[in-house]
């Protein structure tokens, strides 16, 4: 996707070789109007697929799920993150490591959210170790759902992500899929 | 807004006098139809504002700002809530008190995202002690920037909030007012 490629090289800030950072779009500031091109993009690809829910997670995925989540015409579910979090009843839940902060921390969905009937598009801002989508996809599978695919802002294709998933059988999209971050440049696939 | 009050009477679930939970609709499932129409009606009512910046604070607060973003043309910045969170440099920060967990958190926002020019609407889904809502108000004041109002999707009118920020001379504009929860019956301004 050619205006959110430009915005990374524009915008984005390499932190080192394995690192970007994208606060001033995705993550912290959220610039609506290129999300709104990003949730008709995810639209275009998924066309073919029927959504009943989009998941994601907290905190960065909520945007991007919301707006998205306009083309689909469907509702949002967004995973809660910490252990003290206000779930009530049954959840589904698992544990997912984070190698940002390096620990383990906990996901869940209300499992009133999540029918053995639905066929969600899971929607996240990053796939780096994919070790989030992991547990979003147990989280469908544990439900009886079916994951009808995972679309993904920024992919970094050198921290196995998507091979880590890929006997799952499930389609993958990513928006912008980044190569290397060697040498302060962003080599895009 | 009748739509607003017609959800909360037929799916929240009163927990008890003081708390009630929307996670049917707000804040875990998110109705992105009735997020873009709750959006429409904060333009409605600060049709009249220059609005430059969505100011909100996550988790809860991020889809409806983006939602509401859209019809203000103007980014949303999120306030992040913990610790261990990857703000980079210099930023704005604030101590805030959660009575539902009962212990004290910061929130942060980056400086190169609020200027001195900023005019902010800040979006939040409750307002109860105003704890939240003063962090954020706060964090405005200390970029010397204008808050040219608030916008809160349900105000629990008997904790507060509303009171506590007075001084500020800030305008409120709450979609739902609740004034009393007790004997498990919801009783609207």
């Amino acid at each position: 996707m050619k205006l959110l490629k430009d915005k990374i090289i524009a915008e984005a800030q390499i932190i080192d070789d394995r690192i970007i950072k994208v606060d001033n779009f995705l993550n912290h500031q959220i610039d609506v109007q290129l999300i709104n091109e990003i949730g008709k993009e995810f639209k275009r690809r998924f066309a073919s697929e029927e959504v009943t829910k989009i998941l994601t997670v907290e905190a960065s995925g909520i945007g991007i799920a919301c707006i998205t989540a306009q083309y689909f015409n469907a509702p949002v579910v967004f995973a809660k993150k910490h252990e003290a979090s206000n779930v009530d009843g049954e959840v589904y839940q698992s544990q997912v490591y984070s190698y940002t902060k390096d620990k383990y921390f906990k996901i869940r969905v209300a499992k009133r959210f999540i029918s053995s009937q639905d066929k969600v598009l899971i929607i996240d801002d990053f796939l780096a170790n994919g070790n989030a989508l992991g547990g979003l996809i147990e989280i469908v599978e544990a439900a009886g759902a079916k994951t009808v695919g995972v679309g993904i802002v920024i992919e970094k294709s050198f921290q196995q992500g998507r091979q880590n998933l890929t006997d799952k059988k499930i389609r993958i999209e990513s928006l912008a899929i980044i190569d290397s971050l060697e040498n302060g440049t962003i080599h895009f696939r």
